[in-house]
């Protein structure tokens, strides 16, 4: 494999693209794990003690960084500063576009959540296109200027639950939300006053940056292989291959919910039939035990009435459980990941079902013979897409800050 | 993201790491290539001119690259040298056991095949997992010593129709074969002489060598993001996202013959019902044809007699279609992959009735909103196992020219 551009003899590599790269690593570090040592980032960057002492100088001479001497410790000599990020330094807006609600959240370097709205549809239900972008404009001004007294505002992220062009954020095809490509990051751009409208938006797949909230800030942090699941109406994933997400052509694979699994099943709102999202997708479990679906998409409903004796529910548990099996079982068989992570009300099923689920699995050699997944349920909740959002719009500081940092102050 | 062990500032990269990557990189190059100017070397490498020269010089000196001045040349100055691969010089054993034969080749760097054998089962059919260990013993015998004037072989490469982990070469599972949890890479080297038992057997799954040939030398070039198909008795998958293969948990993903697709379908040798490879297997389809299966499993057969109008053989061919179209449209959901590569007969039903897979495909909103994937017939044919399993045999000396010529010579 040839190495990565710019990556070449010690002498070539240009100092000013190794200074890059080192300040990244560092302020990564520092924004995925909060507080640090400076001994420990040495450790991490493999650069010497003198030149990770300097690096965070540079961090902190832009402000998005402090070092402090920790009051107390317990080795011996004199102790290692402590490097934390500054949250106000640099911010981002993560926003989450649901079928039945819209989040917002206002985060700082390191995570910290500064600022958060929720948004209900308006009465008579969501309606078109323009008028969400005209609410997401609302949000993003109602959560801080760009540039407040508190630090700057480096990016905008978006989850949307539809498949999503990454290169230039239009929204291909959103059928819980009815869209067909919406151009949402230009829309939402054009609709922003002055100061904001020069912050970059990027748009991203719901369940694609769940995985990554899951992989920076949840339950698959130090897994590199693994399948987020999100179930609420739809079910959509997020996949993970060697500490990378999969993409796929234009970002639009994990479409997991889309597997056809019953050829001759139900009509689903892509188009097809069979579709495994026709068959777990949370409100159609809790339709068919008879039950009302809650705001939350919750199973836990469906697995109580179960274990009280309700025959349609005991039903409709049973079904689930087979229909999962098959999916988790395809996806084993495709990618086998180590981990999977349960995003939504799906992780009741698998914990109330799992004796069926093993059972079914172990019909066949393939699944006796690969080593088990384990499997979590998600550690962020409904928050992963939004955690994974701000990710998403922190990438561009992460990967260059001090460029970042030139860019938001010009 | 953190660099990689070993990548640090630019002074601070031993110089021996330094030089044991660009000589890997160089030679891959050659390997890749066959005969590159020392100028293409140096773009390829981004390393400047004389120390391209010089790195050329040391991979020279091992024997490994033979350097030539050109006889013509169009531009104007001297003609940059032409730096061709040894054959000779390095050498690997490719072996592919498959349910019907056994092949072999010998194989020089570069990709020459130096020596070919193929083996049909003793009659009265295939015998145990021993007696095919000793055949293959045999045959890596009979294609010359590990060290011959030639040169020196320095690794075994097995394909394996199965389960394989990748650690240890141990064969999980795989059901065409009869085997369950067989140490072949052991089995071989405790089988071999002793000259012959210090070569490194590493084995792994058909299909995703299959995958592998077709990235090196075959019709997967240049695309980092495709899924490899192989199909005759099973239907196995090779899986490449970001350029990279995509192995799962011990090396075990890309069994995409063992998704579910009609669960109330036929039993699977697996032990499942419903898998894919039940339904699109070419010898279920060519039995449903009412055709005898031919030696090599193509289903050109089916093809022909269902345009020549026999019925039987029409209604096969539709069903082939429909359920093919259901996989690729799970395989595209899933991971969205540029290119789907057909290494067996399934590319003959998917000309012949790519309209019918267009129209069914039409039927989901995101196979509309996607980018349609490119799909090709295997460039490499029946060969692709092989030529993977030959570059599993060389990635220890391209990863570290020097290392592994030393091993070898001791």
């Amino acid at each position: 494999m040839p190495f990565p551009p710019g990556e070449t003899t010690a002498g070539q590599v240009p100092q000013a693209e190794v200074r890059r790269r080192h300040l990244s690593v560092l302020l990564r570090h520092v924004h995925a794990e909060g507080a640090v040592s400076r001994s420990e980032l040495t450790r991490a960057t493999c650069v010497n003690r003198s030149t990770t002492a300097a690096l965070v100088g540079v961090l902190a001479g832009a402000g998005l960084v402090r070092e402090e001497v920790p009051r107390t410790h317990r080795s011996a000599g004199r102790p290692s500063p402590v490097v934390r990020p500054v949250p106000g330094s640099a911010q981002v807006i993560a926003l989450e576009v649901g079928v039945e609600r819209i989040r917002a959240e206002r985060v700082g370097l390191g995570g910290e959540v500064l600022a958060e709205r929720t948004l209900l549809p308006p009465p008579g239900g969501p309606t078109g296109f323009e008028d969400t972008v005209g609410r997401l404009a609302g949000l993003v001004g109602s959560l801080g200027g760009p540039s407040t007294a508190g630090g700057r505002c480096t990016g905008v992220g978006i989850a949307v639950p539809g498949l999503v062009r990454r290169a230039d954020g239009l929204v291909r095809f959103a059928p819980n939300l009815g869209w067909t490509d919406e151009p949402l990051a230009a829309a939402l751009t054009g609709r922003l006053a002055p100061p904001w409208s020069r912050v970059p938006v990027a748009v991203a797949n719901d369940a694609d940056l769940g995985a990554l909230g899951e992989h920076c800030r949840g339950a698959a942090r130090g897994c590199d292989d693994f399948v987020y699941i999100s179930a609420n109406v739809g079910v959509g994933g997020g996949l993970f291959c060697g500490g990378r997400p999969v993409p796929g052509q234009r970002g639009y694979a994990g479409e997991i919910g889309h597997m056809i699994v019953n050829p001759g099943g139900r009509q689903c709102r892509c188009g097809a039939r069979g579709c495994w999202e026709t068959e777990i997708g949370t409100d159609v479990v809790t339709e068919a035990a008879g039950l009302r679906v809650p705001p939350d998409h919750s199973l836990s409903g469906v697995v109580e009435a179960a274990e009280a004796g309700d025959e349609r529910a005991a039903r409709a548990l049973d079904d689930a459980a087979r229909w999962l099996a098959i999916g988790l079982g395809n996806l084993a068989a495709v990618l086998s990941p180590r981990l999977v992570i349960f995003g939504g009300g799906l992780q009741d099923i698998y914990e109330a079902t799992f004796d069926r689920i093993e059972a079914y699995s172990a019909t066949t050699g393939l699944a006796r013979s690969r080593a088990p997944y384990t499997h979590r349920r998600s550690a962020l909740a409904h928050r992963a897409p939004l955690v994974g959002a701000a990710e998403l719009a922190f990438a561009p500081l992460l990967d260059d800050p001090l460029a970042a940092c030139r860019a938001a102050a010009a």
